[in-house]
């Protein structure tokens, strides 16, 4: 056992020591990161939250805690106590680097076996390693720094926030299961056996509640629930901002939030957001880069060529055209000398977002070369490197079939492109762009309905209300994501606050009127009480971090992340439980699965 | 459908405006509470989050809205423009009582019907149709008093730690089930069909191995589940401020968490707290006020008055005494005069806490009547008077049993007498205890076992280590809860940090080590890497936020509460699910219970 505590008070952090404390003797606690025994004297590096600090033990200075310093090994949990000095060789790489603490005094509060992961920056161990032991892997510094972004951005949103006049308030965690969109969580209810809770995939119907309760400007950072298979840099919890505005219109939720975004970056990444962002209609973002959540880091747009191919006689081309498709092209530069067999590839990448194939012409110095231009006449191939502005030296990559797999395909080329080139290695930019004007409903050709694009509670844009029965894939909604370089920090929407057009969304959803309001009655109600116009938007938290701290991998940023498979390899979650509380809950299992692995 | 917003912008909120506003032209939204036409004139109390605001239409301001302001009703939404002006006739009872709006335009943004309750304060409605119709009831201005309290407690609270070094981290919602204390809600894998998950009765195991990460200083407002049968004042998903640190002793936590108290009560409630906070051992909490969280508002404290009567004929008394109990009494001043019927009903009273019977000596001017005067000497009589320090005009009440029950009974006896005196009824006074040094078990009769008091991973006493097998009911712990006025605010501890004392907590509470180890080994295991000394606190927020709103219903602090059955009458959760559903999870259900009453 450790020695106690008893009667000890630490005076400052490892980190904080600085030449203005010379001279001081101090109280630090913390662990050991390194020591070496150099004959008369011992060097600990004691690290704790804030750094790490120099410790130097001898003879000399004190020969009981030199001979007890000895004994610590890597990870002892100890506390020091000694005079601050000037180092004789100090270290320009440590913030702490010009002093050491003389230690007069040691304790050992508890000592540790040799950790099975090193303590240290950019470790480089296996997943299930870390997750295992992951109070270790917390106790590496650049883990420590995102959590203090992570506390700090929480900060600074709520501050702001408050000072606009919102009130943080809190949603039940135990609601109704509404399934629409993703799975959810149940929970077995012991009073009503039978019946179950679900955990709720965001608040939404809440904070809708909370407006026709007049609390004006709603928010909460808040853990949200989706029992879904594990797409990297999905968590089945995750933590929303989540907020929501009466008496707004798209504009006024879009103003404040330029702000915050203004803010949270500056103070937490030191990034100068410049506002207004910019904003782009669905329907550009779409045709320009294939994707909802555009990357407008770099170029190689997509190009509408099937102007200038339209009367040629390549097949391909002709019946996409004739289908009422098109033929759209990228334009990546530097690579018209790019080899057959990598060509080959791309061809390979696109078939995997549906399209059969990849035509490419390549602008060499002296020639043109692509296995389709004896397809074409000179002046239809001109027109085509006239529709992409090409220059010597540029590769065009084609896809002809019907639009959405066009899109969809260069789209995702143009990104692995963008990789494959490394164009973004030194780009530090943080892009924003606002995508408006979202299709209110897509179908869903599987179910053979429509369904909402966002979710069933977002309004239609005003002009385009009349089509919500006749045509419903025409209307756009007042809805606006949020993307920060290619990738969705968020999302939201002006609400419908009116029963009637709320009843016509559901039925062209496909809802009877019985099922709407079996399952959202209660918001349905609510709306024959005066509801207030309103409108919301919800940040991703876990991503916003992942942007802030600069780190890819989600588990970087949740302290006890699961891992693929929604499991703790830490806490071995989930796992059985005693057959006494299945009975009071009126469950019995009926199918038992064990992964292989975990 | 009601109007569009569009393009109108509110300018200020209706409880905002004054004198100074007098000649703006200003926008406000809101809702209808009240409409009167006076021929010439309609008048239109008009409510927002921040007050009410009178508007005024007449066909001399303009006729228009004169006419549409008529056709308005209670609870309906609208948007008035128009001139503010200072009123005729004053109403000095409503901050905005000086001026009016002068209604120029208004906007019907969607109508009501009639509210099923009334939206006022002191509503005296049903507590079912209150939580049915919950968006109507937190309309009222005192539920959203309270919201704005509980918002800003949070902030208060947030800012205090963030500024002493504490981080804000989110520890896990899905988590395992560790069956010890309360029940857990589950909740089943669908990747690992027959496994559960369990949504966490605190942040406990996780916090400490934050600690053991190295984080220093952790907190986190965060939602705690439990099942239980819920009594008054109780929810299945309440709300935590969680706190830990590393490298402290009890006093540390303590002191800084004064500090915390101190802030809140005085930002929130304009409350003194005088530091420090009156600390009080758990032994004498128990033999002066019969509980572990004495009112300390008003006297009648316990007095052991066995030595008086140690002698006497009494039988009831000298059994009590033979048997190892006592003989206590509470002395209620100025009910000498107490009829004997009402005498009766408090000796009824007892009885429901397992005393067998009251005794009692009333100490009237020229009298002393008593049923067991008979029984005492004189100088027996005149020495339990002197016990009690009886002065004319008191009431004595006495029991004699064992020590646990004649402490239980009277304990509560005292907060009745307390109660059916109403000697707290101009009482404004926060009066706040630490009880300290708790038993570190206690035995639990009905499974024949010590079990822990907190929770098994509480620090004993320094001193009282050694008697952790010997005699673990004498062993006191580091353990400390924050008491006011009767009520637990809060509670924590130090930790064992040792994972050898650890082994042998878990031994005296009947774990076996594989058993342990299966359920905690995680935390187990971690301690064997240098964990820190650390301690904590949590305090239930939902109570805090009652002291500070000034409410005795713990559902008046929730937005949307579950009833006593942990039934949502506005969401009907919980509620049946599709097949599917449970076939995904690998579930069935066994038995199916409606319970008649919801």
């Amino acid at each position: 056992m450790g020695e106690s505590l008893r009667g000890l008070k630490r005076t400052t952090m490892c980190g904080d020591l600085r030449e203005s404390h010379i001279g001081n003797v101090e109280t630090v606690m913390g662990w050991v990161q390194k020591k070496r025994n150099l004959g008369g004297l011992v060097f600990i590096d004691l690290r704790d939250r804030e750094g790490i600090l120099q410790v130097v033990f001898g003879d000399a200075i004190n020969s009981e805690a030199f001979k007890k310093a000895d004994l610590v090994k890597s990870e002892y949990c100890i506390a020091v106590t000694g005079k601050i000095v000037k180092r004789e060789s100090p270290n320009e790489s440590m913030p702490t680097g010009m002093v050491e603490l003389q230690g007069e005094n040691i304790r050992i509060l508890s000592e540790s076996e040799t950790p099975p992961i090193y303590i240290k920056e950019d470790l480089d161990a296996a997943e299930n390693i870390r997750l295992k032991y992951r109070y270790l892997d917390l106790r590496r510094p650049d883990m420590q720094r995102i959590f203090k972004i992570r506390h700090k951005a929480a900060k600074v949103i709520r501050d702001f926030l408050d000072e606009k006049g919102f009130l943080e308030m809190e949603t039940p965690m135990l609601t109704k299961s509404t399934p629409e969109g993703a799975r959810d969580y149940l929970v077995p209810s012991r009073n009503f056996q039978g019946k179950f809770y679900a955990l709720p995939q965001s608040p939404q119907l809440f904070k809708q509640l909370l407006m026709v309760s007049g609390y004006d400007k709603y928010f909460q950072i808040v853990k949200c629930f989706r029992d879904e298979d594990l797409r990297a840099n999905r968590q089945p919890e995750f933590t929303q901002v989540d907020m929501e505005l009466s008496f707004v219109e798209e504009d006024d939720v879009i103003a404040v939030n330029e702000e915050l975004i203004k803010k949270v970056f500056k103070e937490i990444a030191g990034v100068d957001v410049k506002l207004p962002i910019e904003r782009m209609p669905w329907k550009i973002a779409m045709e320009k880069y294939g994707s909802d959540k555009p990357d407008l880091r770099f170029g190689m747009e997509i190009n509408d060529i099937t102007k200038a191919v339209e009367g040629c006689d390549f097949k391909v081309f002709k019946s996409a055209i004739e289908a009422g498709g098109s033929v759209r092209a990228i334009k990546v530069p530097n690579c018209a000398d790019m080899g057959r067999k990598q060509i080959d590839k791309l061809g390979e990448f696109v078939k995997t977002y549906k399209a059969k194939g990849l035509a490419w012409i390549a602008y060499k110095e002296n020639e043109i070369k692509s296995p389709i231009a004896k397809f074409l006449k000179e002046e239809e191939l001109a027109a085509v490197l006239k529709s992409v502005d090409a220059k010597v030296g540029d590769l065009i990559l084609i896809v002809a079939d019907k639009n959405s797999v066009v899109l969809q395909a260069l789209g995702a080329l143009r990104l692995h492109m963008c990789k494959e080139l490394d164009l973004l290695k030194d780009n530090k930019e943080f892009r924003f762009v606002w995508v408006t004007e979202f299709p209110l409903l897509s179908y869903n050709e599987e179910e053979g309905r429509f369904q909402a694009e966002h979710h069933p509670f977002t309004m239609p844009m005003d002009e385009d209300i009349q089509y919500l029965e006749s045509d419903p894939g025409r209307v756009r909604a007042k809805a606006y994501d949020i993307v920060l370089n290619g990738e969705e920090l968020g999302g939201g929407s002006v609400r419908i606050h009116d029963t009637a057009l709320q009843e016509r969304m559901f039925k062209v959803l496909g809802f009877t009127k019985e099922s709407a309001w079996e399952r959202f009655g209660f918001l349905l109600e609510a709306f024959k009480f005066g509801p207030p116009p309103h409108a919301g938007l919800a940040y991703g938290f876990d991503r916003m971090i992942m942007f802030l701290a600069g780190t890819e991998n989600i588990k970087d940023v949740i302290t006890f992340p699961k891992n693929q498979n929604a499991y703790c390899p830490l806490t071995e979650a989930p796992n059985v439980v005693d057959e006494k509380q299945l009975c009071e809950l009126g469950i019995g299992i009926t199918k038992e699965e064990e992964k292989e692995e975990q």
